[in-house]
């Protein structure tokens, strides 16, 4: 079931370094695209920040709507993955095209891919030096999502080999999200 | 055996999103720290952001010596990592304190941690409204570096269980990188 993440925590859904899917909506037209540059950028109140190429519908999308959404897809997506990450918007709706199930976020027009393991709405914070020179988009997480089967108490622990997050290589090849190992507390 | 990666490859080091360490040096001081918050930012040249905290050493040293190394550590490196990310710089040698070995770097001062899996020697880009405002580096790789045991030809492919690289979660909690899986090659 999905479940609201309190903001404090949401870092944690991406701290991994998961390869994720990018949606954007404005006026009536909606896109999704794969993204592995993403990173949090700050606590409280929580950031993240992330590469969205110039020239690209998504791009067109986030600059006219100042919003987007960060989903945390899962191994058993990887196909769904790629495939939204090697075809373009263009005119198309690109959910309808790759038969992405969508749900309505709670705080932006972006939706909410299904399936997915986590969900961070983001309000872009205006940064036009950084958007134009490297593309590099600065946000701040506005709600956050998770599936309660592999993300509890503030941590994960998924529920399946195919719920594990990835990691994207190159061209379609991932890593799964490998089992957690606790270091030994510093002297 | 450590072999020099092509500048165009070197992303696909820390693209799937691994924990790092950061080194630095300047005026005969050095520092080590871990860090989560790196991302790939460009292909070419080859550039990376990375989070630096305020008020820290390494922060001084990057600073002034606009330099800085991205280690990716391994699963067999993760008590090195948690302690070097638990501990301030201070005045102490961190690198001695904790026992950990180098290696010089090619093109700047900052050292190499030993038996990491890729390094990434890199040059900061001056960018100091988001330096300030979020913490945040933007820098150009102008050096990279491998274990050729783990990743060949452009390819991570991890010798051992340990040699594989690790993803920070929470408080000394990592997920070792998982088995590779590929994507169906979209219609």
């Amino acid at each position: 079931m999905r479940v609201e993440v309190p903001l404090r925590k949401s870092c944690t859904l991406i701290n991994h370094g998961p390869t994720t899917l990018i949606t954007s909506a404005h006026g009536g037209r909606r896109n999704v695209m794969a993204a592995a540059w993403v990173m949090a950028l700050d606590y409280e109140p929580p950031k993240l920040c992330a590469v969205i190429a110039a020239g690209t519908r998504t791009r067109e999308l986030i600059e006219a709507s100042r919003e987007f959404v960060v989903c945390v897809p899962t191994l058993g997506q990887i196909d769904l993955v790629y495939a939204a990450g090697s075809s373009s918007g263009g005119d198309a709706d690109k959910f309808a095209r790759l038969g992405i199930a969508t749900e309505p976020a709670s705080r932006v027009a972006a939706p909410l891919v299904a399936g997915c393991a986590a969900w961070l709405e983001c309000r872009v914070v205006d940064e036009p030096g950084i958007q134009e020179r490297y593309d590099l988009f600065v946000a701040e997480v506005v709600a956050a999502w998770a599936d309660d089967a592999s993300f509890r108490d503030g941590r994960w622990a998924f529920a399946t080999p195919e719920a594990r997050t990835i990691h994207h290589v190159h061209r379609g090849v991932f890593f799964a999200t490998g089992e957690p190992h606790t270091a030994r507390t510093p002297a």
